[in-house]
């Protein structure tokens, strides 16, 4: 996938010196998803991982819950002037019976007609949009040591093949409970990356994504403990903060929500008994 | 403002150390922007300048262009079921005469309905919508020192107030041509801070904002590059990475884009006509 990056000139100035070069840039596209026939979205996307990534959004809308629901994913083709196909629309259509939702969201699932609209009612769209229960998985129950999760950022990086050369990619990787990477996406967006992860576990059969952690670089914002939630992740870590409503979203879904994880430091703000803490430790 | 933060209950753990304490997390609640009345789109934002937002957002969509469109803004009363007002739904009324674009917006302009779509329709999109040229102001043309531009990452640092306390927070600010800090935002969505400076100058009386320097947290999307663009901010700095698409709109529009601005260093993506280079300084 060559137009994942694309070179641009730069003039680059380093302490008062000037110099002209070519640079390598992440590449940036708008990426229409269509349901059916019927356009949906748009997002501004890396180009690449296209099908996971219409498929992993409508997981997150709570469109698609399994690979049954989903008859196939097409690029549209050959509507530009010249009759050249761009790529750039993706028609996601739905197996045979199953129900077409009035496809009136915006880009998620708390959108509101009530002038009611608060935190508590994005809440309760997710829990009530929700298709999988956040599970442990067949293991029985996920106890994480701090020191696992301490482990996660760095091999998040080492996965990240384009951000060194472009510096302009999140990234989200999703690992087991014994810390084996499953996989890992890139993107301009960073709810993208996580769409493309659902959206290939999707199209793989592998949803619920039961006992997996997900890890994300920056913030764990309210739409990423979202997309986690809807997909069945029971842990999500983040390098950066989380917010408010994220936070409560994870402590009403039973969502074990990591934070600040940084060299042998993090902070958990919900769902702490997947994590083993050492007072518990010493009482085994 | 007491709802830029909210205190939640955190586990620390530090080296295998693990304590419990209140822990300040950026606030984070979804908005509704109505438009005369009728709901156009959803935002997860920091509460706060929610009238700004509302403003900032519909100049980047290329509803309103200046102050004297506007009518007034106001935050939709009492429809929860207690009969409380969320001050989470504003209804932005546009002055009389003033057209209602047929608001089948999704997040941004770049929305089409053919399958054509693709970057260059994008840039299309904004060129066609700009209400406003990109001119350097009254004083004449820009020529930025690159010691000024270097100066501004640790100004946009001490202005943020709120990012020490959460690490949570996106930023923008709003500088004069000879550096002034005219304004800083923050919030939990980084498209948001920007709209807040933009709507916030809009209900001021002072767009387009020629001759002003706008200075972002992060990295330059093609969204960031737009809201510039269309709110006639003639230069864009950023302390991470552009993607291509920004830089081909920045090229197409004549916007000047400085990405990578840290410490001395910084690269000039396009419209380098604003910056001094030390090549030119040498022959003056």
């Amino acid at each position: 996938m060559g137009r994942v990056t694309e070179r641009r000139r730069v003039i680059r100035i380093r302490d008062g010196a000037v110099s002209a070069r070519p640079d390598t840039l992440v590449a940036e596209e708008p990426m229409e998803i269509r349901l059916n026939g019927k356009p949906l979205a748009v997002t501004m996307r890396t180009p690449g991982d296209d099908f996971a990534l219409a498929a992993g959004f409508l997981v997150s809308e709570g469109v698609l819950g399994s690979a049954d629901e989903l008859a196939n994913i097409v690029y549209c083709a050959g509507a530009t002037e010249d009759g050249r196909n761009t790529y750039n629309v993706v028609d996601v259509r739905l197996a045979p019976g199953v129900p077409v939702p009035d496809v009136t969201l915006e880009r998620n699932v708390y959108t509101t007609s009530s002038c009611g609209l608060c935190g508590k009612a994005s809440l309760d769209a997710v829990r009530t949009t929700a298709r999988h229960p956040l599970s442990d998985g067949p293991a029985g129950p996920m106890r994480l040591e701090p020191a696992l999760l301490a482990s996660l950022p760095d091999r998040l990086r080492e996965a990240q093949r384009v951000f060194d050369r472009t510096g302009g990619l999140h990234a989200a990787a999703l690992f087991s409970a014994d810390g084996e990477l499953l996989d890992a996406r890139e993107d301009v967006g960073r709810h993208n990356a996580v769409d493309k992860i659902v959206g290939r576990a999707l199209q793989q059969g592998l949803l619920p994504l039961s006992g997996t952690v997900l890890m994300v670089s920056g913030r764990a914002s309210f739409e990423l403990a979202q997309k986690a939630v809807m997909a069945g992740i029971p842990v999500l870590a983040a390098v950066s903060a989380p917010s408010s409503l994220a936070v409560d979203l994870a402590a009403e879904t039973g969502l074990t929500l990591v934070g600040f994880l940084r060299g042998a430091s993090m902070n958990v703000y919900a769902g702490e008994q997947r994590i083993v803490l050492r007072e518990r430790a010493a009482n085994d």
